[in-house]
């Protein structure tokens, strides 16, 4: 990245190059502990003896209606499950809308109804905001930043640094969704099975799984970057290996065809209503059926483990040629896909 | 408003149609008592018994450096005075980016690094962050989103509802710089003397004044929108009429020129590094001493009282004619100011 001079694209894809962007950039300025961490959220301990997490998170999809939501509803689901799969109980969120002069009225209600609806289906308040208007071509229509306050139940304590050799690696669903949803709608195409963003909020599958195991070492929804990138992060954080196994990987045909017909990886697809967690080996199966009492977990499963290659490397053992290495991309894919 | 369809710049100027737009399609939707209070900060219990400020703004200014700061420096000491004035202490903040593609990474550079020193300076910690980048065109080269956390002080409640009639209106210094400044680089205009930005961070001057008067009622930064918007808002939602003296308000020599010049009302005009304190009147001078015993309040002047007039109303003794009542704009005569 030393070699380039403007933002790209690839910087803004949740791969190689965003993280490239925060190590060069953001880090060596900002630098504390709380934020090394590179957790989905900042924990941090609050007078009189409580804590926290916060998370934010700036959502510029396009187009801003698709099919399972809309900028508002995943503006909410997407701050909701950060805080969600850092431990806590999401409780308040803060709303920041940057407008373009010309924005449909109509339309920023329908976003707000949506929000609102959300929020209250999360459980949580958005309690402070702020709306900037830009002249006409200054933005595309709407961007909004959610930031939000969770409360850390006692005992949890979610970190890439608790992963240990041996973990079982739990996916709650099946992947790629969101991402071949917005692709479809964006470029026009027209499949015979419609495709339907995942964005849901997993506040609740959490605590459900929390129930099960408070001890679950780290948890991630695996957005932008898709399913590579999260591991990949994880991987690198933790110092560990990571090996999954393909057909253990739940995704549905229609996702699957059109993967297939355009070239896409599926693991570097966006999610916005999957998780995966990192869990002891001895608890595995006890929270897998937690999970899979959920509806936002009916199809989880245990798709790898921790240990058996390099560390920092991830490894698919696929259904026909052996094992290859999963890499989170450099570039980005899909742009403005949350 | 209701009969407008389409967002305008008057929608981000901080005047009336703000508000408007705020209780027209907002408020219902995310309808709850911390919203509804419309302070700078939400303020909220945590478990086991703190007190917490929470606090968010997104900052689009043009151009992103300018004298007497950036966008970077802006965006901390924005979010920091929002939870200064909310009466707490500020703590942690998030870093929320949306970059335009081809954004220079050497200036990107240097707004982190300018963000990085004024968290310092601030005593807070940017634990959290996020990067959107949108393709050429999407986006005005960069927005930056900051929300923030304080922690309240025991006893201290800052709310527009404690404003009592005969409570003193304490201006911590001149005001009109940071709007003037950046609308003359804008339009490129010359003068003999240098005009800078009066951006600044508030929170140890708030320390200050609230170790003379822990019962302080309401404190406000007067920014986009002035020192009309902020005095018309406590106004409102306190239902007390306020009469200040115009000659109290402090005003620099050049801010004043330039007002003259282009036919601007310095009351309407931004400020960065200024906040306006409604006192009980017994405690009035000795939070006006501490005041100006810190560099940030060295010209804290005493500029009006609350009632004489009525309720909601903002009226202005003048120097020669009387007076007159000071409005918000409905416009929006400088967009993208912060």
């Amino acid at each position: 990245m030393s070699r380039r001079k403007f933002v790209t694209l690839a910087h803004g894809g949740g791969g190689k190059a965003s993280s490239d962007l925060i190590e060069d950039i953001f880090m060596p300025e900002f630098s504390n502990e709380l934020l090394e961490s590179l957790s989905d959220g900042a924990v941090f301990n609050a007078p009189p003896g409580g804590r926290l997490a916060f998370s934010t998170d700036t959502f510029v999809i396009d187009p801003v209606f698709f099919p399972g939501g809309d900028i508002g509803s995943l503006a909410v689901h997407g701050t909701v499950n950060d805080l969600a799969v850092s431990g806590s109980v999401p409780k308040y969120l803060s709303a920041g809308f940057v407008l373009e002069e010309g924005f449909s009225l109509k339309e920023l209600k329908k976003i707000a109804r949506s929000m609102g609806e959300a929020a209250r289906e999360c459980g949580v308040s958005i309690v402070t905001g702020d709306t900037k208007v830009v002249a006409r071509g200054g933005a595309d229509k709407i961007f909004i930043n959610t930031s939000g306050i969770g409360f850390m139940p006692d005992g949890v304590e979610i970190s890439p640094k608790r992963v240990k050799k041996g973990d079982m690696i739990i996916l709650s669903g099946s992947i790629g969704e969101h991402g071949i949803a917005i692709l479809t709608l964006r470029k026009g195409l027209e499949f015979d099975t419609e495709l339907v963003s995942d964005s849901r909020p997993l506040h609740e599958l959490v605590k459900t799984m929390l129930e099960a195991e408070t001890g679950i070492r780290m948890m991630r929804d695996p957005t932008r970057g898709g399913l590579a990138a999260a591991l990949n992060e994880i991987a690198a954080s933790s110092g560990n290996g990571i090996i999954i196994e393909e057909k253990a990987i739940p995704i549905k045909d229609s996702v699957r065809g059109v993967c297939e017909i355009l070239g896409l990886d599926v693991l570097n697809v966006a999610n916005e209503g999957k998780l995966v967690a990192f869990v002891p080996p001895e608890s595995a199966d006890k929270v897998l059926s937690a999970m899979r009492e959920h509806p936002a977990g009916r199809e989880a499963s245990i798709i790898g483990s921790v240990g058996g290659t390099e560390p920092g490397r991830v490894e698919m053992k696929t259904e026909f040629i052996g094992s290859r290495i999963v890499e989170p991309l450099v570039g980005d894919q899909l742009p403005r896909i949350c």
